[in-house]
């Protein structure tokens, strides 16, 4: 298979995922953030899964590998969107995985309420505010900023689309998690299992990973152990190296 | 110094702290979650501290070896209240704290309203259902399940209580999480610090720290390194043997 790669374009390899990923940094890379929300998600074995702000498909294309579920990726920059289509091109995934541009407020117009089964969303983690130093690259600006989406809307249209019982699996900052809880409770989605990420030893947590259900019982929080990426060498720890490379 | 004991009681010595607390293990010991909250409290130099749910006065011992500030320890049974003030006197602290014993409900009676600095509470984590399965010792069991307050009086009576941007800081169970954050903030407590206890490596967390500011901002919590307290021989890791031995 071979697929169209522009000016600064690359092939990345998940080797634990076993799916190429075209990726940019000039315009958008995958972080170690979606890799990590792809891990900790509980996929469903067939169905409907949507990835919310799906940047160039990596989450899709990661949870392609342990389901047989429809993936749709729902992405506003077509630049990125059409990196996404030519990583599922080239991984001969057109059958399973299909990547929609448009602003996830029209999420209505190609996705029925009450239809998904899982929602997973990696959204711009920083509030848009007058103050806020963005970057100067549009791409990564809306990637990382809310510019284009609130943590509100993501919620709201994650809630829209799922199923009673449906689940939602976010990855986000800790220093969010009030608000999220707030928003998940707000728009009827029951968080389960959160977990923490720390970048090492005896340092504060720097990544959230979050799941909820749709009309799910309030109780029965679980905090999974925590996972710390780098050790004191700085370098992957094993944990992580394994998530990454699959070994 | 010399106090009396009742039969059954025994004095222990928190080494790191200094402090001798009279227990039984037919009414009441303090616990390891005990311990965890008092250093993991961030105490005021001088002041007003109150004590809630102060069961054998454990955490205001604890709190008295850090601060100048003047503790008070609410408990509603007076036999638990009766070894707190013995321990009170054993350590010569009846200058700087007094245990009162009262229904934090009736709390109104003996603290004002934005008076204190620092309010502390290891509740009853079990919720009280007709289904619960209590201890038969009444004292356990007051101390344990909800039988005498909840969650939301515990909260609604510390946020009464505390000065604005005075602190409230409690011990709990995670699976508890979403239902602390939801009355905190009714009661204009922003959480701002969380530690995570796990009993072990790769084990879900079964300990929650938590501290909060009334009327404080809703931005920028912490989540703190997580803690373990075993190691793989079932033995305290050197971080728990610290605090709560101090070597």
């Amino acid at each position: 298979m071979s697929v169209v790669l522009y000016e600064n374009e690359r092939i990345d390899q998940l080797y634990s995922e076993g799916v190429q990923i075209i990726q940019s940094q000039e315009v958008f890379s995958f972080s170690l953030d979606a890799v990590l929300l792809a891990h900790f998600t509980n996929v469903p074995k067939s169905g409907k899964i949507v990835d919310l702000c799906a940047g160039n498909g990596a989450i899709g294309l990661f949870l392609s590998q342990k389901t047989q579920a429809k993936i749709t990726g729902i992405e506003i920059q077509e630049r990125l969107a059409d990196m996404a289509r030519r990583s599922v091109a080239l991984n001969q995934l057109t059958e399973q995985m299909d990547i929609l541009t448009l602003p996830l407020q029209q999420g209505k117009q190609v996705i029925p309420a009450d239809s998904v089964d899982l929602v997973t969303c990696n959204p711009p983690y920083f509030k848009e505010l007058p103050t806020s130093t963005k970057n100067p690259n549009p791409h990564l600006a809306i990637a990382r900023h809310e510019i284009e989406t609130t943590l509100e809307e993501v919620i709201k249209e994650a809630s829209r689309q799922l199923k009673m019982m449906g689940k939602f699996s976010m990855v986000h900052r800790p220093d969010r998690l009030l608000e999220i809880i707030d928003l998940m409770n707000r728009y009827k989605i029951a968080p389960k299992r959160i977990q923490f990420v720390y970048p090492k030893q005896h340092k504060e947590a720097n990544i959230l990973l979050i799941e909820g259900i749709r009309h799910g019982k309030k109780e029965g929080l679980k905090i999974l152990p925590p996972l710390y990426v780098y050790g004191e060498d700085n370098q992957y720890l094993p944990e992580v190296k394994q998530i990454l490379y699959g070994n």
